[in-house]
């Protein structure tokens, strides 16, 4: 049994409890609404993000930093990508012993444009934590927390956190593979939210499932051109941490990145959108720091997807008239 | 304008022609059922899969093969796999000039275990018709028929005329983009209709979103191992003939293969499907021919999601204990 401090008491959060909790270990949520962290501790629920779930007591959750890390193994990451180095470096201040830190959170640091695996590493020093790991993959809160069977990464540079990591975590419901390829599976981690978002858009506009399995294979391949130019392996896209995780967030009225791209389409405008976005929709700034990377490098590759949601979300293009030109696009025979 | 005969009067029959159409050409489809051409040719519907569809005077049917074939440069086939070799032989000898066949049928001969487009040469000589082509990609005929953007690959070995059928179905809604890959879009084609049973299984379990995408995921990874040993290309199932079709086919209540897999998964026995089964659901035989293949042959390939839906529908195997045990194989590290 294991001590694990969680970062964050949103859903992936929650979902994350659960299934350590089932798997006896020692779980505290840190958390900074009081009403929050009082659902959770007194009523046992998380209503916020799930109405019916009611959670065991074993899952707690409190507003203090230090009380959260006291005695932790592990540290888990489920916070948006905004505050995660900003709580980093609380978290150093009072860490006394070495820890395994893993990340869940997806996207880039707010200030660096860097990795989440590397704005770790640059908090701490590698006396101060075990090789970074990551946990992703295809994965709803949603249905995590109803304990509906999932497949994840347990993603790391080092084999031996990333079983240990596995192990943790692995249960009945919760399956989890190992994979070493931090940088593809990062990026694409990041990336599939943009994707998510143009699918989204193309709902609201009106478009159907054939439209939707054209853009994810279009997706797909954007996304695995790019995290190849970053230095990921291309076969990483074809597996949980590529197109499975893709899939899901492109298709499920769970995804917080797929439904601000529905509401964009179905007002066919992003205006209002970008004004009241409260900064959880990760796509949204992931979408701004690889076109900016790649209109800024020189990569040799095309990203026409990110590309055609940069203009809708922040050069105000019209939508319909967007999308229409991605998919007109002259493509006589198919890149792949 | 071209006169294209088609083969078969059903909902993929429907869609394609109502593309044809509109881009302008002499439509004739071949059935044989009087209804049917009755509905199409009197009240300008397919009732039996369109309820709200009013068709095109344009597209018209027939119960005479021959009247169909009258100066057309091509035909287009769209029934089952199991009815196309002998439709073709009484094509055959009702041909008076050279004709392009375009193949939309997935699955293998039923005698023979050939591919469509293998069947197709096996019946024609290289006299009788140009370089066979494949209509193949994310594409269900509900969404084609009421004009929804989808893209598709016009596969053949022969650049050329898969360029002179991608120009004849190309407009606004119906996006063509060539590929010379005929084994590997060929292979995935049909395998993906094995994946969709077992996508429908699991939904009628109750499994979620999240377990979908794990089983989509090793699906295309098991179908690219597949069309590999069989001579295809992989890049082809990162491409709208692979991981498009794949994500479309198992995910939408359109698909007959998905729908068959709800209710078996539903039902957890296979036993009353199979006894009522009316052969329009590829899946079920294209599991046997690849399971009988793999089983006989040392490609040296693993088919755990074949061999499971083969357990189910062919063996009687409880279809929950089957996913269980599917779902619970000890993979440490994701292969890719």
């Amino acid at each position: 049994m294991s001590k694990i401090a969680i970062l964050g008491t949103g859903s992936w959060a929650t979902g994350l409890a659960r299934v350590l909790n089932d798997n006896g270990h020692e779980i505290m949520m840190y958390g900074i609404d009081q009403s929050e962290i009082d659902d959770i501790n007194i009523r046992h629920c998380n209503y916020k993000y799930f109405k019916d779930v009611q959670l065991e007591k074993g899952i707690v959750a409190s507003l203090s930093l230090e009380k959260t890390l006291a005695d932790a193994s592990y540290i888990l990451i489920t916070i948006p990508t905004q505050f995660v180095k900003d709580t980093l470096l609380k978290v150093k201040s009072l860490l006394k012993e070495k820890v395994t830190v893993i990340n869940a959170a997806k996207g880039f640091d707010m200030n660096t444009n860097m990795r989440m695996s590397e704005t770790i590493r640059d908090v701490f020093t590698d006396s101060e934590i075990n090789p970074v790991v990551s946990l992703i993959g295809p994965s709803h809160a949603e249905e995590v927390v109803e304990r509906i069977l999932t497949a994840v990464c347990s993603v790391s540079l080092d084999e031996k956190t990333a079983q240990d990591v596995q192990k943790l975590f692995s249960n009945q419901y919760f399956r989890v593979y190992t994979s070493n390829d931090e940088i593809g599976a990062e990026y694409g981690a990041a990336y599939k939210n943009v994707i998510a978002v143009a699918s989204g858009i193309i709902a609201g506009l009106g478009y159907g499932d054939n439209t939707r399995a054209a853009l994810i294979t279009r997706g797909l391949y954007e996304m695995s051109l790019y995290g190849v130019v970053k230095g990921g392996q291309r076969e990483t896209y074809f597996g949980l941490t590529g197109i499975g995780d893709l899939i899901v967030t492109c298709s499920s009225v769970h995804s917080r990145n797929y439904q601000a791209g529905l509401e964009i389409g179905e007002s066919n405008r992003a205006i209002d959108f970008m004004a009241h976005n409260t900064k959880t929709c990760e796509g949204v700034r992931t979408c701004k720091v690889i076109h900016d990377d790649v209109s800024q490098n020189n990569y040799g590759i095309e990203t026409p997807i990110v590309d055609a949601v940069y203009r809708v979300l922040y050069e105000n293009a019209d939508p319909k008239a967007t999308v229409a030109e991605l998919m007109a696009r002259d493509l006589k025979s198919e890149q792949l």
